[in-house]
């Protein structure tokens, strides 16, 4: 068992000071009990039947996490997580028997800071005797369609991380329990198999793959989850939990349920043990029939349960006490209090076998005309702003250790990074960044974002200031997507900062709204650099409303290094009337070195795509329509489509329109056709001089309900690529899975929804592909989408609903806004490129990491410094294309954490898909590497005492667990797809190193 | 202070065995600092707010009361008063500054007895450092509109007794507290003040009240309760609380409620501390603007609250701290944890002077159309049913304590009067005589009810069979009220054994459903009696439905010895067809020697009464109509009529029938003409040769709703007495008041309901008088009437409603059973009489006693046990016609609990209303008094030991505490209206004594 990483960090610290080996794993003495010891004995002989009182506390859904903690709003919902934990505390307390689970630290991070620290005594006292449990643990249950890896890996981190230091290896969740998430990825099962967890617990699958499993009892599997990694490193046993998570019928004793409670008083009316008994013995009984071992589960709680924890644990214990009464007169059933990890140890120990499942649970559908496919798409704006926020808190995260202490304490003021970690964190939520919250919630999301970046800005403002020796005001823009910055809108001088927080230099278009007519943009070294001014397309004026009032936009490339910046200095050479556009006929063709664009001339539409280089060709047609959402006055099911769930009215989408009216820019720098389909729907086809992607960026909204209709917008781009029915999308942004239409790899699909029953979550990329070409879609969100006809590849961009869907949120999904009172417009961009299908992951591997991770522009108004340093690189060199730096993180004081990633699956690139090997010593430039040592993926325990349960496949060997050496002590090896953990000692070094 | 009874009792026992006197008010050392001694400390120069934590746990309502203790039915309401308990507990262990009241011991009791011994010391502790604090005590908060006196002081007593048994002193409750009841009766307040209560505290009142009370600081006052007992005998100081009994708007944080919560951490969205101060010293403010003193209390609680005790404790304890922590700033507002008795007292301190109020608080309204008047008479079968079982108690008690040991457990089994006793003090509850309750709860009491006298019946059989030496079976027919009894119906030959528990001889006429036509009735010494047949009335016919099939019944005149039985045997003479009815033709005149009643011929209507022996003659008319129940569409105001509230439609009600069919009966032992109204309205005018009142047999239902209105039936006496718009209603079955047509004696009232804001509730008797007649009408259960019209007293006798009348009951009261599907039939009497004014009390008021206590007939089938005793009385001599035994009830083993009551007011009886004493030892004829001490009323307390808080009346001195003494020892004086109280140390006799 691995000891708190705090512990180890200051036993790490004190003892490889100078030198370059140090002991990991070192164990401390502890008398706790807590994990798999602190279980209760079952009997061998008999049904054990493990009651797991739990409680699901949404870190944010109907009400804000802040709402819920405190029990705010309770008209709203009910639900108070302060009063929960003091409740469940006093009961534990009561009877040594009981067991409890918590699952969110978000909640029990705040509730902990308000304790007393006797009660934070009695506290830490329960999790040492196991009978406080953590699962799960991270700072909330992240949802599995929407997210990228990147935000999840660091939410679990913090909340495993804040257990780790306040409650030692007894706070160590050994099991993840997803039991809430609508569909599971197959990379969230790879990532908790690579954080130690022993097993994995849900609630929601597909109620056909249920029934299958139920009658062929494979509801408990072991998941491999990656087709890269040896197993079992992504290998994750996997148990469906048989009432969602709910308690069996009839026995739910929450103060929220109305379920009869135990009667036992002979002297009352209405004594109802015998009753009780006999209707508890039955559940267990059928249970027992679709499960493998004489160990079944029952989760006692539901969503806030507990707030008054007494009515459940006075019921439960009276429970156990008269159920496992009646074995004197012959039952075989046994009640126990139990937690998942004790009910999973009993399943490891009953040594059977599993079945394999290696593809993943999406889409998930609780009925036949139920698919739970909206949430995919539900909130684009929501979904991008997390995005965003994600890159900017990387980049904030990389200062803050490229720089050290005055980053966080500077000539701008106290800036952290935390402020952006946590609200990243909870945005994870399976009704955050999912869209499926009430509207405040998700503004509420939204609101903490910023006041993140706040944070975070004042953090990337110090850093930039001593890493350029100047203090100059750094302004920033986050309105460049909508042509708004204040500063290059009226500034006839000004410089443009550009972080990049890739490990490799990368090449980025700037576009900087202006009202100049000709700019001169010279780059660090003084060097001009070709740049050109386009009028701000009509679309932009559109939606920016009253913001901003820039006519035109300067466009220019530029070239940043590694996890560093380089400046470039723009100057007004030339004011006056925007340029003229270059012409209303719609064009044939755009083209770079590397793409060529067709149009139908007849039709505004694209029409071709070509690769020049690898002279591919395909046709391409791409248009947008529109669903017809249920309103769910139907014949066959009353399910409208919702903020969780699509459900078109018909399988036919309307077309927008036949036609564009377009506009062409073309200059040295970029060129565009804007297309105008409708007054709610545009696109900007955008090729750059430098790009291997064609850029297609589309602007929708505001969604017309005036005909009372709700419309799900898609794009769908239809090539002459001969798909047979199969398509492929990402899984949390990492391994890519084949989607096969009307079909599912693990059971006999009926299809009853042909278009929303054939949409999976696309989070960064997705493509269709024949023995020749592939096309590749890089999308800037997660979307949904599907592969519906022969060549064709839709992504649903935005939904503009009527109805609610009946799965609790109680709104229809029509987003307005002060800004956007008639409805929200959205906008963003889907990158394509064409390629080989053996090359293609080596353009979609970096071109999406470009999107996830983009730079930050700072202005400074004025002329610049001429003593400062206007380039800065955090590395002594470019990683290899292969490595991806996930991680760069203040850990502590002196520690560091980092996680390098291998980008590429094994079996997509001959270039890339091979190991490679990076060393620590010569990684940074700023930074001395002073010790290292590996840790598991999370961060909660040292790598070398991962010792997680082996558990055996159905007909396939138990794999052995295989271990690499690394060349050397500093230099390290990655396989494709690994991400690899450590805790490095550094030291800055000093500026003028 | 009193110490615990029970220890007291066992020191009485000890000490005066064989002893004439012995000491009283033996103080015991005790350690503990509850009641005024465990009071927060308060500031003298700021406002002090009282925050009272509490709970209102009806004791039956919505669910039955074991559905309220255990949380069962919570879909109906969300309520567990186990938990409730359970939570408390654990809160104010939690923190010595907070305080919890409990009120309903009925709950508490069952809670206790499930609790662990050291749990139970847990309590103990709490409450004998004043944490736990008992208020009212009683096994539930009584009505105080529809319940009679003697019940009401038993169910008192009952959860009393069990307080102070538990935790002695400590346990007393100082406050009675009466926060729901729907408007409060002047003999409630007397029975309290005679109870030792130092102050009263409830929330309900007319709402042109309490403006103007608010208006003249008034809220708080002394009641002088009784015209009769010498002040400040029923003097109580009475408080009304500010929101009801519901903490101020937005300060609500229980479980149940939505109010936001304090919200102190300021890392969390929405602090909210600068706003919940602000609010509450806003709210304090303006409730000190309406209360005399510089302390003002709220309650922080409402029904079925605190189940999780926790919400409101964590919130309260931050409003007490952030508020106080404004003193710091200059704020005069001080908050406190407090009690009702702690803020009692500080009222008590501050040594003011207090409005005093003669007149009670009825009717209630809460608006202009909006009387609480309904309940008066809803349920009128309930209503009955709880009257008989409370005379069926008083003789399972009396023959308890006559017999001893052998009445529990003899011959027929194991008896108790305890579950009997349980039963009637639930039934006491403010929703369940008052007949507020849902349907399905009403069933629960009556079900409880018959129970109860199930158990009694078996002591009731064991006892007589002691007492007459013959183990002959006892059959009880308790369906004689429709002519329905198996035995008599079909038996040659039977015994009925009469036992009257009263204490003095009763005349009483006994109707026997019997089939033959003639029969020998001969009494104890074998005298022939005169008896005649009668054939059974059409309307019994109808009612009775299949059960019984009795043609005709048997009609003779009992003689009763006071407080015991005498035996009558029956013989079958002649076997035949019914006899002819005496005529259909409208009879003229029925008279005995004391009444002569004419009948109009054309109409069948009464037409005039005539006292024969005073020479008093009064013009009568008597008829049935209905009120239209309003259904809530109405432009005044939509309240329907319902449960709790009456609004009729219109102030004129319809007439059922202009005219009666009659039929006469008239022979040596009654003369009655049979009335016909419609098919679901008949009755019985009926005179007994031996009585001083004229009986109206009415039999109403089922009232008939095909025409979709509700309807609320009447009867309405007519008469020529000149009332002035004045008539009288008594309290509780005690004391009367008088009543002013559309006139309140406190405040100028503006009357908005003609008829509802006119009708007070009539408990056993209700008279119209002028400066000659008295028309006194005793009623058989709880009723409400009114006396609109100059010369007219109308009763209202059943109700059937369509709607609910949105006070929470959620159900119309539109009764009906298995048995009545179509709708409730009920049956009553109401008893009229004719008097001068000065002498009406001499009739009415041992008239009413009857009705209250009637004899209780048992059957013996065959030839009576020539050995056995025929005839007994447990006292030997009648009590002097001014005294009634109210209470004689077993104790404990050796001890005795008696009630002597003076049944007169001051005022109303020259003869009757003066001192008349009693000597104790020549009471009973089978008992030995061996010692004897007096209590206060609820037996909680020695009477000599009640130290009451003193307070000064507003124009008035203060009165004197007056002591009066008893002529000797074993002498006890009582004045009118006075009832004492005794626990008397005594042996039984051998029977052959």
């Amino acid at each position: 068992m691995a000891v708190g990483v705090q512990q180890l960090a200051a036993a790490l610290l004190f003892i490889f000071g100078g030198v370059l080996s140090f002991p990991v794993g070192q164990e401390m003495k502890d008398t706790s009990t807590c994990g798999y010891e602190s279980c209760h004995a079952t009997k061998s002989n008999m049904l054990n039947v493990h009651l797991v009182p739990h409680t699901h506390d949404d870190v944010g859904w109907l009400k804000t996490v802040d709402q819920y903690f405190y029990g705010d709003r309770n008209d709203i919902q009910h639900a108070g997580v302060q009063y929960i934990l003091d409740s469940v505390v006093d009961q534990l307390l009561k009877n040594p028997d009981r067991r409890f689970i918590y699952v969110e630290t978000a909640f029990f991070y705040r509730w902990w800071k308000q304790q007393s620290s006797s009660m934070q005594q009695t506290v830490k006292q329960l999790v040492n005797e196991g009978r406080l449990e953590f699962v799960n643990g991270g700072w909330c249950m992240s949802d599995e369609a929407t997210t990228h890896y990147s935000a999840v890996i660091d939410q679990m981190t913090m909340g495993l991380r804040f257990l780790n230091e306040t409650f030692g290896h007894c706070g160590r969740p050994r099991v993840a329990w997803h039991i809430d998430p609508f569909g599971h990825a197959r990379e969230h099962a790879s990532m908790f198999a690579q954080m130690g967890y022993d097993g994995f617990f849900f609630g929601r699958l597909d109620y056909q793959d249920r029934a299958r499993r139920m009658m062929d009892k494979e509801q408990e599997l072991l998941w491999r989850a990656s087709d890269s990694l040896t197993p079992p490193m992504a290998d994750l046993f996997t148990g469906i939990l048989p009432n969602g998570y709910n308690p069996p019928e009839g026995f739910c004793w929450d103060q929220s349920c109305d379920d009869p409670p135990i009667r036992d008083d002979p002297d009352l009316e209405d004594y109802n043990v015998n009753d009780v008994v006999l209707r508890f013995l039955t559940i267990a009984a059928d249970q027992a029939r679709v499960y493998k071992t004489n160990h079944i589960i029952m989760t006692m709680g539901s969503d806030f349960q507990y707030e008054n924890a007494n009515l459940w644990y006075k019921n439960l214990d009276k429970l156990i006490h008269y159920v496992n009464a009646q074995q004197a007169n012959g039952s075989n059933v046994n009640v126990l209090y139990s937690t998942p990890s004790c009910y999973l140890q009993e399943l490891h120990r009953a040594n059977s076998t599993w079945a394999l499942k290696r593809d993943d649970f999406f889409p998930y559908a609780d009925d036949a005309h139920d698919f739970w496919t909206g949430y995919f798409t539900s909130r684009p704006a929501l979904k991008r702003y997390e995005r965003i926020s994600n890159s900017n808190l990387q980049t904030c995260n990389q200062l803050e250790v490229l720089v050290g202490p005055t980053s966080r304490k500077g000539p701008f003021g106290t800036g952290d990074s935390q402020t952006m970690r946590k609200a990243m964190a909870v945005a994870q939520h399976h009704d955050a960044v999912s869209g499926t919250e009430k509207q405040h919630v998700a503004n509420d999301y939204a609101r903490r974002l910023a006041n993140g970046w706040q944070h975070c800005q004042v953090l990337v403002s110090n850093s930039l200031a001593s890493l350029s020796g100047s203090s100059a005001e750094r302004i920033y823009c986050d309105n460049l997507n909508i042509s708004v910055c204040p500063l290059t809108e009226s500034s006839k001088k000004f410089s443009v900062n550009v972080y990049n927080p890739l490990a490799r230099p990368v090449s980025w278009p700037v576009r900087l709204p202006v009202n100049g007519k000709a700019y001169m943009v010279a780059d660090a070294n003084g060097k001009s650099v070709d740049s050109q001014v386009v009028p701000v397309s009509r679309a932009t004026q559109g939606v920016r409303k009253k913001r901003g009032f820039a006519v035109n936009e300067l466009v220019f490339q530029v070239q940043a290094p590694p996890l560093g910046y380089t400046t470039y200095s723009v100057s007004l050479l030339e004011d006056g009337p925007p340029p003229a556009s270059t012409g209303h006929r719609a064009p044939t063709v755009i083209q770079n070195k590397y793409l060529q664009v067709t149009f139908d001339p007849d039709t505004g539409l694209l029409s071709s795509l070509n690769n020049l280089e690898t002279k591919q060709s395909i046709s391409l047609t791409q248009n947008f329509y529109w669903y017809n959402a249920s309103d769910g006055n139907n014949s066959e099911s009353n399910q409208p489509s919702g903020a969780y769930i699509f459900r078109p009215n018909s399988s036919t989408p309307f077309i927008i329109s036949k036609t564009a009216k377009t506009e062409i820019i073309q200059n040295s720098v970029v060129q565009e056709v804007r297309q105008w389909f409708a007054p709610w729907v545009s696109q900007v086809v955008r090729l750059y001089a430098d790009s291997r992607a064609l850029e297609l960026e589309w602007t929708v909204g505001p969604v017309p309900i005036d005909d009372s209709l709700g419309k799900e917008v898609i794009t769908r781009l239809d090539t002459s690529i001969k798909t047979s029915e199969i398509f492929y999308t990402d899984s949390n942004g990492r391994e890519v899975l084949q989607r096969k239409k009307d079909f599912r790899p693990t059971w006999h699909l009926r299809q009853s929804e042909p278009i929303a029953g054939n949409y999976y979550p696309i989070n960064s990329r997705a493509f269709i592909k024949d023995d020749v070409d592939q096309l590749t879609v890089v999308t800037d969100r997660s979307q949904g989408g599907g592969s519906i006809h022969n060549g064709s590849l839709e992504i649903m961009l935005h939904r503009r609903l009527l109805y609610d869907d009946v799965r609790g949120v109680g709104e229809p999904l029509n987003e307005t806004s002060d800004i956007f009172p008639e409805g929200l417009v959205v906008r963003g961009r889907l990158l394509l490129s064409l390629d080989r299908p053996s090359t293609a992951a080596d353009t979609h591997r970096p071109l999406a990491q470009e999107v996830v991770l983009q730079p930050l522009l700072t202005f400074t108004d004025g002329e610049l410094d001429p003593s400062s340093q206007l380039e800065f690189s955090g590395l002594q060199a470019a990683l290899p294309p292969a490595v991806h730096l996930l991680t760069l993180s203040q850990w502590d004081e002196d520690l560091v954490l980092l996680r390098l990633e291998h980008q590429f699956q094994s079996w997509e690139s001959k270039i890339n898909s091979k190991p490679v090997t990076v060393n620590m010593q010569k990684l940074f430039s700023s930074l001395d590497v002073l010790g290292m040592s590996e840790l598991n993926l999370s961060a909660n325990q040292w790598k070398d005492e991962m010792k997680r349960f082996d558990w055996t496949p159905q007909k396939e060997e138990r794999p052995l667990l295989k271990t690499f050496e690394d060349p050397s002590m500093w230099e390290v090896t990655l396989r494709p797809m690994e991400i690899r953990t450590f805790l490095l000692r550094v030291s800055l070094r000093s500026a003028s190193d």
